[in-house]
């Protein structure tokens, strides 16, 4: 199957430098958290966007935009998408790729080859990063999908104390409604996005076929010492929660090496109470990011980190107390829906590999309703929730004709 | 020598109490920086108990406060005293016993004994904690020792932006007039002091002769790695700044535990960047506190740290660049003042015995001028710059009683 339809091959890039306007930060960041003016302009934006495309636009009870190119025959509808929430700041491609690929996809779908048999959607989704509500990711796939609990938007609160509840009310959504956002009738679900890591780029390969997303646990690790004086305190009758802290860090990465694979481990947060040049620290509080695609080996890295952490405690007179921040076991996507993208890949010429997605993504929520998978092309250092973040236009253009010729494929 | 003078055995716990009224924080705490009202308010306090003790009250040029009590000749002044500021908020024990035992001794000597033949004076210094001017310590004393700068007070700046000849302004007192608190009539200076550590209590030892003070070096280190996707960048692709903190803060334990002998080793200050638990941390910042009672042993530590700063730079690929917040050199007190204060403890039958002080005191910055030592008496449980900082009141006239005997040796 070589290339049926053609996409422009600067327009990926023209549509996402237009969006980064919404909330831009400097001159290559963007700040847009769910409900907020910027993110309402931005969902405006890709609204106007598909209508022009001549595409049938909605909004769903949480705020996610929908555009629809019908089939010629009803049935299950074929989706792709992604999110335009960012981090505050992150990177312009993060999300609004996989947005914009969906809309150019069908846009060009419609104009060069009219109706597909299947109906095919391109979705807009709100707050997966979990940038505004700490508490929460994938808002808008979880509404899809139809596990918001009822009352959940009144008790989850953002980093300014104002409710899920309340900030949806201000754009004028209701959140009584969020049921009807529930959808039961898709088919499958195709998600493009940038690899926000380094190993496209380093193999000079165009395309990632994302086989799963790496399972995800995230623990707050609080620390109680004793605080004493840096000056008079001997060394040996110190109980010193910067120096458990520090044992911890150490630790975690020599686990990850240690278990090597796909395992991941970083302390990324610490804070010291009192903080002071001149006192041992009296409490720290840090938290551990593990990761594998592989829910035993992550369950092993846990009862590891478990035991190291009895042991520390006995062995630095410290309490050492634990609090899961998050726990999302590894998704595997199906066979077919993975083979689909390489085919693909192969069939167009561009030169692919498969792997994990090390970062969550909505497609590990969609993949619960659906058969799922996704489309990686190359971040440019690796970087990632990085205002410096950058892919180039011709590996958008390429992600964005694998999903259309994916797509395509199933909706035939 | 038995006990010649008695001092009223509850008197000093009262007097401290009183003086714990000004900038009380909760039932135990009391936060007094230098020329705030509570440190202007507990200074006039003081001024007061010494007219109430019929000795010649006068304040100088920084504030210090100092009280007289003439002697039957002319000559060089026996010098006693600490400090009223505090930490932020500290106990009440810190600084505010040697003013008060200083003053109780004068006022016992003079209703007991009449005019000495030498002249003495209690003090009552200022901002020796440093705990509102970050950047100086021991700023009565330098005063005294004629340490301080021209000009040095309109470019010292408080935690607020308030310059140190503003703050002398407000309570009435003019910069320029500085080197007038300068003293060159000294003879010889003792400061009484809780121990701000654990070793008299554990040894059930009432009174600590205090041989030196334990040379300082305060080092800030700034590491800047690079910020990363905690779930997609490769653990061997990472330079991860909080990693290198903590490889810092088990290597500066290590280093102290190894040196052994009066060596300590604290990192109490960690501050990361972005601090996120999913970021590999891109920068971090942290102090080290490096304490040794032997100047060469000090410097050796230092050596070691640098050297290994060096290592880790390379190792991590990190850039490591270090800045010096504070070097004090070990201060030896003279053999025949450390004498003086053990024979008199033994003289009064207290237990006694010799220590270095791992904290800085105003005595380090007298020894520049004049022959100068401490004494000790126990902290409950080690504690120090912390609320809940205790000694017993037997243990506050204990080392009254000794600081009292120790001056009336000299001043006969």
């Amino acid at each position: 199957m070589p290339r049926r339809i053609d996409i422009d091959p600067e327009s990926v890039e023209r549509y996402l430098q237009q969006l980064a306007r919404f909330g831009a930060v400097g001159p290559t960041g963007v700040s847009r958290p769910v409900y907020s003016p910027e993110w309402v302009a931005a969902q405006d934006q890709v609204a106007a966007w598909g209508r022009e495309a001549d595409l049938a636009v909605r909004r769903d009870a949480v705020g996610n935009i929908w555009s629809r190119l019908n089939g010629t025959e009803d049935g299950k509808v074929i989706v792709t998408g992604s999110h335009i929430d960012t981090q505050r700041p992150g990177g312009r491609y993060d999300g609004a790729l996989g947005v914009i690929g969906g809309l150019i996809a069908l846009s060009a779908l419609k104009q060069q080859l009219g109706l597909p048999k299947r109906p095919l959607e391109a979705v807009s989704l709100c707050e997966e990063e979990g940038s505004r509500f700490g508490r929460t990711h994938f808002w808008g796939s979880r509404a899809i999908v139809g596990r918001i609990d009822r009352g959940e938007a009144e008790t989850l609160l953002d980093y300014d104390g104002i409710s899920m509840a309340e900030a949806m009310r201000s754009v004028g959504l209701e959140p009584a409604a969020i049921p009807a956002a529930k959808r039961t009738d898709i088919d499958t679900y195709i998600e493009l996005h940038i690899e926000q890591g380094p190993i496209l780029e380093s193999e000079g390969v165009v395309i990632g076929v994302v086989e799963g997303i790496t399972g995800l646990s995230w623990t707050e690790v609080a620390i109680t010492g004793r605080a004493a004086h840096a000056g008079t305190t001997p060394m040996h009758l110190r109980r010193d929660a910067a120096c458990a802290a520090g044992e911890i860090s150490v630790f975690v990465r020599r686990l990850a090496q240690g278990m090597g694979g796909h395992q991941k481990g970083t302390v990324g947060r610490i804070e010291l109470y009192p903080n002071l040049v001149n006192v041992v620290a009296e409490r720290a509080m840090l938290t551990i990011d593990l990761r594998n695609t592989d829910e035993s080996l992550l369950q092993d890295a846990e009862r590891q980190l478990a035991a190291f952490l009895d042991r520390l405690a006995a062995q630095e007179q410290v309490a050492i107390a634990t609090r899961s921040l998050a726990r999302f076991a590894p998704v595997s996507f199906p066979t077919e829906m993975v083979s689909l993208i390489e085919t693909t890949a192969r069939e167009l010429a561009f030169s692919c590999r498969r792997l994990p997605s090390g970062a969550g993504h909505d497609a590990q929520m969609m993949a619960r309703l659906c058969p799922a998978t996704m489309i990686f092309v190359p971040s440019v250092g690796g970087l990632s929730h990085n205002v410096r973040e950058y892919t180039e236009p011709a590996h958008l253009e390429a992600g964005t004709a694998v999903l259309l010729h994916s797509v395509l494929r199933l909706a035939e």
